[in-house]
């Protein structure tokens, strides 16, 4: 896991947000591993004292907290959508499916720390846990749709959702989003329109593949 | 990547085979990554003394060549069997879709440790280069199905080749073999052939999934 070799920038001002402060943050802990990652690299990394860190949050666990609960906010918030609310389950399956790929996709550095963390802290294991509980939720949708008759029988629904979950979150293996521009027009038009369109591309793949596989039928 | 705590074991004789010895150091990188690793922590996990390890290879960087060298023999080897070279694409596709599957869980930590692999020395380099051709070659098998008609035309292959592996590979987060006795004959009978079948499960999950997908057709 070693990370580039990086300057250590000059001290700056600290005029991190909350937000901005997280994202460094979870940057760190994608390259070094949470465990692997001190309050030293961490104010190496944003360029401020460690008081000043200590100034946002009491440490770096609860910016592994607040990490992992904007990841698991995503994807728990998918659950509460109208779409995944009602309707057939195969419906509300494919609907999930979709939505996850997305969120992986808009929330990728969270939802990437989120599927590393393995429970030495207290927080490791409540993301786990939390995590699990996702993971529960979807099984339990796709057992409906197999007892509605839509989905196929002969896989065991506890495999079928660990292997629909490897499909899905292998994205942060090589899923690597378009960059906006500081939002300026010069960013605006074709680039970005490409951008999404390949973004939606990739979405499409993972729900048809999930649902009716490689083979024409 | 904490690793549990480990009592140091008293050292021992140096009883060590050339694979006893590798299996020992796969389980340590795949523990405490590649580059987190020193040949005091390899001593250490193998109760022989370091000058003992020298006197079997080189240095950690022969045991990682050894160790991804035996995933990628089995995993290059799959492209040699008659099934794989012969056939309509979709028909050799379909079998080193499974092949790949079982070698992954036959040889589960030496995959582990090629699929974690990040390049920061020679040889891991060299192990991601021959992970990416068999990748390609994975590709081509799928362009040409595609081609043949056999294969859905609307999902780029470079893509679904990324899905495709992305769930074969995700196997190495949850799988864990069914561990055999010292080859004795309480060992043998019931619960070894429940876990054969068990993973002949898992196999045709994976095959069933990628090809026709969870929706009954």
């Amino acid at each position: 896991m070693t990370m580039a070799q990086r300057d250590t920038p000059a001290p700056k001002r600290d005029t991190y947000t909350p937000d901005s402060l997280l994202a460094v943050a979870v940057q760190i802990f994608n390259e070094r591993g949470y465990d692997g990652t001190s309050m030293e690299h961490l104010s190496q990394a944003a360029g401020i004292s460690k008081s000043s860190i200590y100034h946002h949050v009491r440490g770096k666990e609860e910016l592994l907290q607040r990490a992992v609960g904007r990841a698991l906010d995503g994807l728990f918030g998918i659950l509460e959508e109208p779409e995944a609310r009602r309707g057939r389950a195969v419906e509300r399956l494919e609907y999930v499916t979709r939505r996850t790929t997305e969120v992986l996709m808009a929330e990728l550095p969270y939802v990437t720390l989120l599927l590393r963390v393995r429970g030495n802290t207290k927080t490791e294991r409540w993301a786990m846990e939390r995590r699990r509980e996702f993971d529960h939720r979807v099984a339990d949708l796709l057992k409906s749709a197999v007892s509605e008759g839509d989905l196929r029988a002969d896989v065991a629904p506890r495999l079928a959702t660990r292997l629909l979950f490897g499909m899905i979150n292998s994205l942060v293996e090589w899923y690597r989003p378009h960059v906006p521009g500081a939002g300026g027009v010069a960013d605006a038009g074709a680039p970005a329109e490409a951008a999404e369109q390949e973004d939606a591309a990739v979405v499409d793949a993972v729900v048809r593949l999930a649902f009716d596989g490689l083979r024409i039928s």
